[in-house]
């Protein structure tokens, strides 16, 4: 096990910008010197500069998925003894891969730790969309079905053309277990995939125009940065839905408010959003609309398995090995 | 089409059980002398009296599933010469299938018009339990997230041992649609299944103890009156999570509750109550309850399939033909 264990002397040292997290925490610090961003309470320039100046400086950094520390050039300079950054998230906007390739920085991210959770969340909000579960819940617990009696009808999953943008870990998994509501697949992606039989189409809008459900399950790019856009909700249209699982930014958040204010789409399932933890406000009074606080990677389980994933990065690197997740800038899923 | 069209003297009489549905009214009148009850404003002695006393007494009648109306010997008594009765419903619970049988009236139920909706439902309730989709969707739309942060983890559907109660249309839809999740499937019913691999348990409580999951997706009958009683909660136990989409005094609703206020299991999901559109209001305050108004068979495409199916299965009887979607006393999934 390599760095395992042993005299603390001897521990390589690792940057931490990580919430705390008990379990992750006491496990970490068996095998490195963890010197913890928000622990130190100091400005991150300060904090960056003080682990340069050690003995034997950090050559490794966990990185919270969607956090605010942005992984770029001048964080890179500060800690110029940097050469592994580990990300908690399977997305990686935060880091700068191109920069960090330049650098001999290797990336590593979640991997397929959360993969089915997020596809699971995706499915589950496509049912609460089209069955309207929240909204009947809520219904319920005001008391309303004994006054108003029956609920509107909701609308049949089986047989919906469901296009995914991004098949990859995530999207992959989204179709297979919609295959099995009988659902007809279609995705976009930078290239068709050999190993699927799913239609492919070459850009967003014509598989919007082509599909009753947009599923986004990219990564945030350059590339893939409001790539559902008005043209997009248009050409989806009326009797159509949107389920983001990927990041807010990936939609014009402000025409998706509209588009669903105006009526012209039938109902989005959203769990990200553009200025996290803030939404807009004008989506809670609508029922066509399902809510959600970024929660798609959150179990119990994926937590448990992101330790031992998080952990089997940096002993790889520590040890000379190749990183289990590596992330290389033409590795992003769209 | 033997008797569609034509002539209103020549068409046959049909008793209707059933709230008016402009589309179907509309199909059944072509082809029926439709004598509704609702309609008529009259007590339902005076109304089965007056229709037996037509010159054409009716043959057939459509109930609803679950309706207020129950075909037992003294609604039979009343209306001599009822040889058909179809109910729109896939449970006939409201239907005494023995005392029919008896008298050589045919019954037909909604066949598997409603399977694959219902277990689409049963799955989006599911998830909902388990990944907190409802709860969640409250804590945004109470502006929670950017005072509190962080939602509370969820747990994992995939691994999970899902034992379903009644492996028929509708069960065998919610393994088929949990297996692509990842999901192990166990299952009770009067007899083992050849035709599939899952674990079959001989009882419910024995079921439960080697479960996470209990699906109720069995017929209501005498047998499987509150077949989830308290030895059943138990054996589930503290992780345990309820799924009910078959009929509410399928459980023991009073000790449903009381387990779910002390924690002796760990969720449930509620499509269907012992006294609808009553509901049990402790229930309202738990966030680990997903509570919904009986709408798993409600979709725009079943109610569409159902009109098709219900015309179809008059048509058999009046041409006499086989029904379509046959109930036998000793047909029902368990």
């Amino acid at each position: 096990m390599g760095s395992a264990g042993g005299d603390p002397a001897t521990l390589p040292a690792v940057l931490l910008f990580r919430r705390p997290d008990g379990a992750v925490s006491a496990t970490l610090s068996e095998r490195f010197v963890v010197l913890d961003f928000r622990a130190s309470g100091e400005p991150l320039p300060a904090f960056l500069a003080a682990a340069a100046a050690e003995p034997d400086p950090p050559r490794a950094a966990i990185v919270v998925g969607g956090g605010s520390v942005v992984v770029d050039a001048s964080f890179l300079d500060a800690v110029p003894s940097l050469r592994c950054v580990v990300s908690t998230g399977a997305g990686v906007d935060h880091i700068d891969l191109a920069e960090c390739a330049r650098r001999g920085v290797a990336v590593a991210n979640s991997g397929e730790v959360y993969s089915a959770d997020v596809a699971d969340y995706a499915v589950g909000l496509l049912l609460d969309v089209l069955r309207q579960v929240s909204a009947a819940g809520r219904y319920v617990r005001r008391g309303a079905w004994p006054v108003q009696g029956d609920y509107p009808l909701g609308s049949k999953l089986g047989g919906k053309r469901v296009g995914i943008i991004g098949l990859g870990n995530i999207g992959s998994r989204i179709a297979k277990r919609l295959e099995a509501f009988g659902c007809v697949i279609h995705y976009n992606s930078r290239n068709p995939k050999d190993s699927v039989s799913y239609k492919f189409f070459p850009n967003v809008q014509s598989l919007a125009a082509e599909s009753d459900v947009l599923v986004v399950a990219c990564a945030l790019t350059k590339a893939t940065q409001r790539i559902v856009n008005k043209d997009v909700l248009e050409a989806l249209g009326k009797g159509g839905v949107i389920i983001n699982i990927g990041r807010g930014a990936n939609i014009d958040e402000a025409e998706l408010v509209m588009a669903l204010k105006e009526g012209k789409i039938a109902g989005a399932g959203l769990d990200v959003f553009e200025h996290e933890p803030k939404t807009q406000s004008e989506l809670f009074s609508m029922d066509n609309v399902v809510l959600s606080p970024h929660v798609a990677v959150f179990t119990e389980e994926s937590r448990s398995d992101l330790r031992v994933h998080t952990i089997g990065n940096l002993e790889a690197f520590f040890s000379g090995q190749p990183l289990v997740s590596p992330m290389h800038a033409d590795s992003l899923v769209q």
